[in-house]
């Protein structure tokens, strides 16, 4: 078979590297607080998963642990103690809007996961930049940055296109319109060019900056089209069903197609997919997480510098 | 406008000074003879040019001027001379299955243009060496091969992808099935994994490796499509139609496609192509003389090669 099966693990080791490197040679030790506030075996984890990875690329992990109702004030404090250079919290801690509250506490100059309001209103409205004079990126979502690197890393993105437009001629596919990823990952690839498709369970949307790229931003349309109708179109397929039960129907797939899964769960039925795509993704949680250092050490540099701006105007 | 214009003479900077800096750091100086046996305006510009760019490159080159009917004696004193180390002809001689006799008379171990059958039978039955220890690649044609590189300088080749499937999920129209140019393009194409729609006035066939690329060699299939079918299903466009009368209908043009002309016509128009295209590259021809120039390199090479092991086996 002419799949081409690339595992998140190869991915990840050129950006964890590089991690490595800029710590070991900048000799830094960036700290990352994460807060775990439920009983998730999931987040437990997850959290786990973070600390073992974080040893090996050298930062400085800890994790805090409290009830549900201590988490707000315990956020507060970590966002003042200039010895945190990142937060993260494990959700769902309530489950429900007041999540959606608590991470606008945290400080968005520390939040490494990107889910303040202001990254994720600049990364809907293509603002690329927190400052004028374009010395700052914002920092993006761990996940849909993940998505992003994986395209870029398996040649989905074009490097011969101006930085911004790398996606254009692409038609992508996402099974996911949540929140945290499906949506703000079809607004990325839109932004950066590509005609995407976005799935769930009432209907599906498409995301453009129309013909020619005319517009600045993505628009979002309704339609009356099934998956069955974006399949076959689709260059790039990306899954995240989490449901053991869901497999993506490999016979709407076009020959040739590459094939992402973000899910826990195999969203594509592994054999078949095989017999078709050229390119299969299996899985992407270790580039999240080197996203997620990779934020930290972004976020180390902007404190930084805003100190020694203000040390500056203050002399 | 976002539409991406590539030049040919930016393409094919690289691969001059490539080929300078071999000429200058092994200190060599090949020999390319043209033989001009027409009186043909344009194809006396060529040898111009070819001897304008083979002097910046570090080649020597030299036009021996013949009638017609002196040419094959001429090819094979060519031939035999061990100071010649490329051999090319400026086409039509006779304009007519005379001139494919010629192609062949040129001999293959100096045949910088690739028309030999040898070389033509091996492009179309993706045989890319010509020795069992695959030390030897295969001599290509040059604008066919010109054309394979402008794409993958443009990244429509993947190199994630395994060498001979880095076109896997492309679909490509070109309009041309010469036997110069089109249709060995098509078989280069579809080789390298593509679905290639390939045009003539006779109607359209596809060329493919089948699903999951599971054919070794392409295989061509008779079709009753038409241009207005395949134009809007392709993401790369390749057009060499030789009339000014001629223009591909812009309307049918993929949006984000990937536009090629390599007629001295131009056969897109040129604004309305880049209000839709994401990438636009209007003319060929210097990437095409590198191309004469890199299997000049390479024959040298196979020249010395075979020598070194004649002396070997005789001492």
């Amino acid at each position: 078979m002419s799949c081409k099966v690339i595992l998140a693990q190869s991915i990840a080791a050129s950006y964890r590297d590089e991690l490595k490197d800029t710590i070991k040679t900048r000799n830094i030790c960036p700290k990352l607080v994460g807060f775990l506030a439920n009983e998730d075996p999931a987040a437990a984890k997850y959290a786990e998963w973070t600390a073992k990875t974080c040893a090996e690329t050298g930062i400085e992990f800890e994790l805090r642990k409290c009830s549900r109702n201590e988490l707000e004030d315990k956020i507060v404090e970590a966002n003042q103690d200039v010895d945190v250079h990142g937060i993260m919290v494990y959700y769902p801690v309530f489950g429900d809007r007041q999540d959606q509250y608590l991470q606008n506490v945290v400080d968005v100059g520390k939040d490494v996961e990107g889910l303040h309001h202001k990254y994720v209103y600049n990364m809907y409205h293509n603002v690329r930049f927190l400052d004028e004079a374009k010395t700052k990126k914002c920092i993006i979502p761990c996940t849909p940055l993940g998505l992003v690197k994986v395209m870029e890393y398996i040649g989905i993105y074009n490097s011969i296109l101006p930085y911004g437009n790398r996606l254009h001629g692409r038609v992508v596919t996402i099974i996911n319109r949540s929140e945290i990823v499906g949506r703000p990952l079809a607004a990325l690839l839109a932004n950066d060019g590509a005609k995407v498709y976005s799935v769930d369970i009432n209907g599906i949307q498409e995301f453009h900056r129309g013909v020619g790229l005319q517009l600045k931003k993505h628009e979002v349309c309704e339609t009356t089209l099934k998956v069955e109708d974006v399949l076959p179109l689709s260059d790039v397929v990306i899954t995240g069903v989490p449901s053991p039960a869901y497999k993506v129907p490999s016979h709407l797939i076009r020959d040739g197609a590459t094939c992402i899964n973000f899910s826990t769960f195999k969203n594509f039925d592994g054999e078949e997919i095989k017999k078709k795509a050229a390119i299969y993704v299996p899985a992407v949680g270790k580039v999240t997480v080197a996203m997620l250092e990779r934020n930290l050490i972004r976020l180390y540099d902007y404190q930084n510098q805003d100190r020694a701006a203000k040390a500056t105007s203050t002399a």
